[in-house]
């Protein structure tokens, strides 16, 4: 397997970066990570706007090109020749020079061999256990995961699937995924606000909006009583239906009528891209 | 400079490790930073006791013996002879097999030079600005430092020394310091909750409680306002006064007579130390 680390492709197992990186020393840098289906990268574009969204934010100035950036993805996936798979695109905080200012970023493209849920989990349901946590910085996609790291063995202690982040009553997101429920009136709602806007949420919310009424807007702790679907969005979850949340159950327990249509819908939407992509 | 991964000494510029580890994916790990005075590591013991417990909470299991790493830090001091510096110990959270699990921890020993506060900040004071940030699981110290160094920009164009994090109307801690106030009745209160527990600040709570009456107790945003002194406590920052907060003065915009005290006294205090560790 090979990786870029800045102009190099070099041997996974090769491959390194000093330690005075703000990423090993204060956990400084941002990523991007999407999947390849049939070795096209999936929704690249988006995943790419939103990298040097990312970046903008947490660096004074990216010199890196977005074309030169592509043209290096490209040559990974041809080189590699993994069909399904991530590709993950990290720029770190880079070498600093007194253990905590930003030095010039380093760039790492790595490819990697994804897992997906199980059938069961998409047959069935999976489910969430609820942390008060709100991920600073949230519209941003840092490489900060501690806290849903931490919380690995609380959520495999419950029988979980993942946490399901809120702050101050309101429900947030997932480690990495996105949040929605389906109401009493079949009114889809994903929060709004101290979020990470995904990208297969942006899909899902465009599929749905043809058939249904879709809001983004606040979720309440309270709403997750009431709701009689709930489901999940990520790239390598793509939709996947929540039944249980802590010690509550999600509608009758079984996976929802409008989720099945928007984890199919999604499907469908995936394999379009795919056919005008190749 | 020497500085050592794992059990390597080696060269900090040809130190490395490799691009699948937690730290740099993922943010995942703890440190520890204590500062040599005379080559004197100083309150050694607790900084390492803070090490093993952070250490805990976040590995399954962690296999480093004390007595091992404190004998590397004591030959990487032997090695690189600089007697005013910072001996940095980051556990990482090691290759991760899949992007998201832990692997064997990697162990980074640094030492570094350091710059304290300028004679004028000690004279004179310094300002903070304020904003609303609770550190994620911050009786830890983990390496995350993302809000910290993303501020740096605003810490700047407010002519600022740092930013005073307050959770819900309560002060917490600085991005690497704590913080203390003096009120109107010459009562010395730090914030108890939601902060990293310093070990200078656990000093200089030990030489006030000789003179003064000393609370960890809650600070509010409000106490700030009626507060007659403030000041910043840290490894490199010492006993450091605070002088203004975003736009108001605190008590008459001079170094109070308490911090000044406590200035001295945290001074004599390492003295002493060194005198018993040499």
């Amino acid at each position: 397997m090979f990786c870029f680390v800045n102009n190099d492709l070099v041997r996974q197992q090769d491959a390194r970066i000093g330690i005075t990186d703000l990423s090993i020393i204060r956990g400084y840098g941002i990523f991007d990570f999407f999947r390849l289906k049939d070795n096209v990268p999936l929704f690249i574009d988006e995943h790419l706007d939103r990298f040097f969204i990312s970046a903008g934010k947490v660096f004074d100035e990216v010199q890196l090109k977005r074309g030169e950036l592509e043209a290096r993805i490209r040559q990974l996936i041809e080189v590699n020749e993994i069909p399904v798979s991530g590709i993950r695109v990290v720029l770190t905080g880079g070498y600093s020079p007194d253990g905590y200012s930003i030095g010039k970023p380093n760039l790492i493209i790595t490819q990697e061999y994804i897992e997906f849920p199980s059938e069961e989990s998409y047959g069935l349901g999976v489910k969430l256990i609820t942390y008060p946590y709100l991920r600073e910085l949230s519209e941003i996609k840092t490489i900060n995961y501690m806290t849903g790291i931490w919380m690995r063995k609380e959520i495999a202690r419950a029988g979980a699937f993942d946490v399901l982040y809120h702050h101050n009553g309101l429900v947030c997101e997932l480690t990495r995924s996105n949040f929605f429920i389906v109401n009493q009136e079949n009114e889809i709602i994903t929060p709004d606000r101290n979020i990470l806007r995904g990208i297969t949420r942006r899909k899902v919310l465009g599929i749905a909006r043809k058939q249904f009424k879709v809001y983004e807007a606040p979720v309440s702790l309270e709403d997750l009583n009431s709701a009689k679907e709930a489901f999940l969005t990520g790239t390598t979850k793509k939709v996947l239906p929540v039944t249980h949340i802590d010690d509550f159950v999600i509608g009758d327990g079984r996976v929802g009528v409008i989720t099945k249509l928007l984890m199919q819908g999604f499907s469908e939407f995936e394999d379009e891209f795919l056919n005008k992509n190749t």
